[in-house]
């Protein structure tokens, strides 16, 4: 380790390798609960690509693994510490490098935070809308690395979709570039989207090309009250079927209006099993409310009320966003789940999850992005109770078990980490995981970036 | 070759297996000019993914090299055949076997024709944006393969994001399931992507979900006539800046303007150095028409002309459509080039090949996806003169050079195929094309899918 550390600091500046483990300690692990970390050996905290490059080429020499780091608020613990690691962390790499508004595009590098990058380019009348609920500290290489979503997928996609090109250093210390700075290209096969989502396993993205949107105008939403998920789910469907095009579309079950109220005292309606929050930013974003909750009605609502202004919705909003960390305070601790069934399942799913509570004895709330047919069930327990943990466990695994019977994935947007590497697998099934992890070996020949993530 | 045509009978019925070379000739080449081609061994035409299976499996014992095809209307020669290959032609695997309204999905097999989808989504009021110009004829597992654009990808993107997840049969014969039925799904690294624009080098797709999109409103287009390209490219980096959504902008050169009038007497304006033709599918297509002709005007158009009805917007985009066709005929050959450049960069582009033409002393007309910066530049010559093919084919290369030059990709929609390999081996570079010959490998270890293609 001392060889290490030696020759990191060879190209490295003294406050860019951090090897005090008072200093170093909040490195070893992102927000997943119960995800293993190890014990690593030294932060790295670059500024530039040859810094990184540096950094990539003493690893493969001495064959230590490197985990790289954003922000490390996913909830997979794909940014956990290996044992005796170099944690490479990206946050110091932190420009915006350019805004194009003619050819809505930004070059950024990774560290540059989620709503740093928002603002900048909302400056210039442009808009990047993957927006994690994490937006104010987690950062664009994260995002990518973890191929993240939020609430306005429903309308504007995934991270995945604004990624036009990377620049990556390789395990080698080598640097590759993929994609392209233009609105099309299918030059060879895609590896910038092989990149999004692969959490850190195949490559260090140290630059990338972003697409934009024009910015939409301001939105406006309602809620919905409804005396059963099912009814709200219908609800979705209908939206949908219908070709309503909402720019967020969310349900919190009871669960997770209560302890919102209790955690914010916002009072929103807590004699409903279900609520429903739809926006948009059309032209004439009133009437598609109109249309909407009249259709909302026919699904059985007992209440529809639309927002009255920008405030009011941001209200609204922020209940939602408040959801997750509400359901924290329940009982001692929490796992949430990222099940995404097709949204013609989402009222199965969700029954299909109070089901699993039952059996269980488990509080187990849910908030989904609902427009996705992506949930978010919180399995609330007490850690210091053995069986309860177990159980807890026991109903996690069995809701992404009731996901992939649905025709779902086990992970919409939080992506895989350590978390999920099992069920992984059991989704992927035997084939694909071979080709996902020959594709591993041609990256990554030495297995240092990253290992025991995915797979 | 005779034992490679008694095993591929044992399990495909006779008239699936085809050996006459009356018949088997056309099935050795796409629609790319100057692309070689080599002599077939025997083509299939299966109708299950069991019998995809058993020719893959053959072919694999012997060895022998498969090219996959759909309808052949490629411009890069992908699906050429190649010396004593198997031509596995996927046109009669052509069922839609599912359209989902809620989920807006499809299920399709390859072989279903583009227009045949869009068709039967439409009933459901729904949308498959894909329009590749030759959507009559192109099935969607060619499309698939091609990564296929068309004239709407400026507002609703390309073949790409509409893929959401593939049945695929592998060299050896075994069966890999990629991606997913739902809006949102991030287990694993990105396979569905990675086929996409694949060439039928990885793999054979027997099956695709397809996202699809609630049916628009009927566009309206208007025409803008330029005194020159580079005001017309003005006009078009004003209308992206100021972000308007127009569903279609494409540029036609006068030599394309011309070429269209000679063969259709449509009667377009022969004295305008550039037409630019504009459309919205939104809510007030007027309005926004009216809001893009002053930016034409501001930009130097010395005409604005929007149509009055669906019917006259229909008579513009078949004006567009005729465009390749007709300069087609201005020479006994064309050598159509598929640039795609920063849209910032396409006055430059444009400029540049004019001064490409005149330097090789050629006539290359141009029409372009302007929207997106994707130009399709046509090199008019004879191929029974030498020195001008040649001169053609130096011209060709100079605009590549030229589109790398300005941050661009050689191809945009079209592909690499035989036509562009030695280019896809410059715009990756040496460590990008290391790494996508490893992918190819790892599906592919004996080389036997669509060999000399891609690289």
């Amino acid at each position: 380790m001392d060889d290490l550390v030696t020759r990191l600091r060879v190209a490295l500046p003294a406050d860019a390798v951090l090897t005090d483990p008072d200093i170093t300690g909040p490195y070893a692990h992102d927000m997943a609960s119960f995800c293993a970390a190890g014990t690593l050996a030294v932060v790295v905290l670059p500024r530039t690509v040859e810094q990184v490059q540096h950094v990539m080429r003493t690893a493969t020499e001495l064959r230590v693994p490197v985990v790289p780091q954003g922000a490390r608020t996913g909830l997979s613990g794909a940014a956990n510490a290996s044992d005796d690691c170099v944690v490479l962390s990206l946050v110091k790499m932190d420009r915006i490098l350019e805004i194009n508004p003619v050819d809505r595009t930004a070059v950024v590098e990774p560290g540059v935070v989620n709503a740093t990058l928002s603002r900048a380019v909302a400056e210039h009348g442009l808009y990047y809308p993957p927006d994690p609920s994490s937006w104010e500290q987690c950062t664009i290489g994260g995002n990518i690395g973890t191929a993240s979503g939020g609430l306005c997928c429903v309308k504007y996609g995934v991270t995945a979709e604004y990624v036009l090109g990377l620049e990556v250093v390789l395990a080698d210390g080598r640097l590759l570039n993929t994609g392209r700075r233009t609105a099309k290209g299918v030059a060879g096969y895609d590896l910038t989207r092989l990149f999004v989502g692969s959490e850190g396993t195949l490559g260090i993205v140290v630059r990338a090309v972003l697409g934009l949107r024009p910015a939409p105008p301001g939105q406006l939403a309602m809620a919905a009250e409804f005396p059963s998920t099912a009814a709200a789910c219908d609800a979705v469907c209908a939206i949908m079927e219908r070709g309503r095009a909402p720019s967020l579309l969310e349900l919190m079950d009871r669960t997770s209006v209560r302890a919102v109220n209790a955690m914010t005292r916002m009072g929103l309606p807590e004699t409903t099993e279900a609520l429903l929050l739809a926006a948009f930013d059309t032209a004439d974003p009133a009437a598609d409310l109109a249309a909407v909750g009249e259709l909302c009605t026919a699904a059985g609502a007992s209440q529809v009320v639309p927002a009255e202004d920008a405030a009011e919705s941001e209200l609204l909003l922020q209940a939602r966003r408040q959801a997750l960390p509400a359901m924290e305070k329940i009982r001692s601790a929490t796992m949430i789940d990222d099940v995404c069934v097709p949204r013609s399942q989402l009222g199965a799913m969700i029954d299909g999850t109070a089901a699993i509570a039952d059996k269980y004895d488990l509080t187990i709330g849910v908030c989904a992005h609902a427009g996705d047919g992506n949930t978010h069930p919180v399995v609330c327990f007490d850690a210091a109770d053995p069986d309860e943990a177990r159980r807890a466990r026991e109903s996690f695994d069995e809701i992404m078990g009731l996901g992939l019977e649905l025709g779902g994935t086990i992970t919409g947007e939080h992506g895989v980490g350590v978390l999920k590497k099992e069920w992984l697998a059991r989704e992927l099934g035997p084939v694909g995981l071979e080709l996902q992890r020959g594709i591993k070996a041609v990256f990554d020949p030495e297995g240092i970036l990253n290992p025991g993530k995915l797979f």
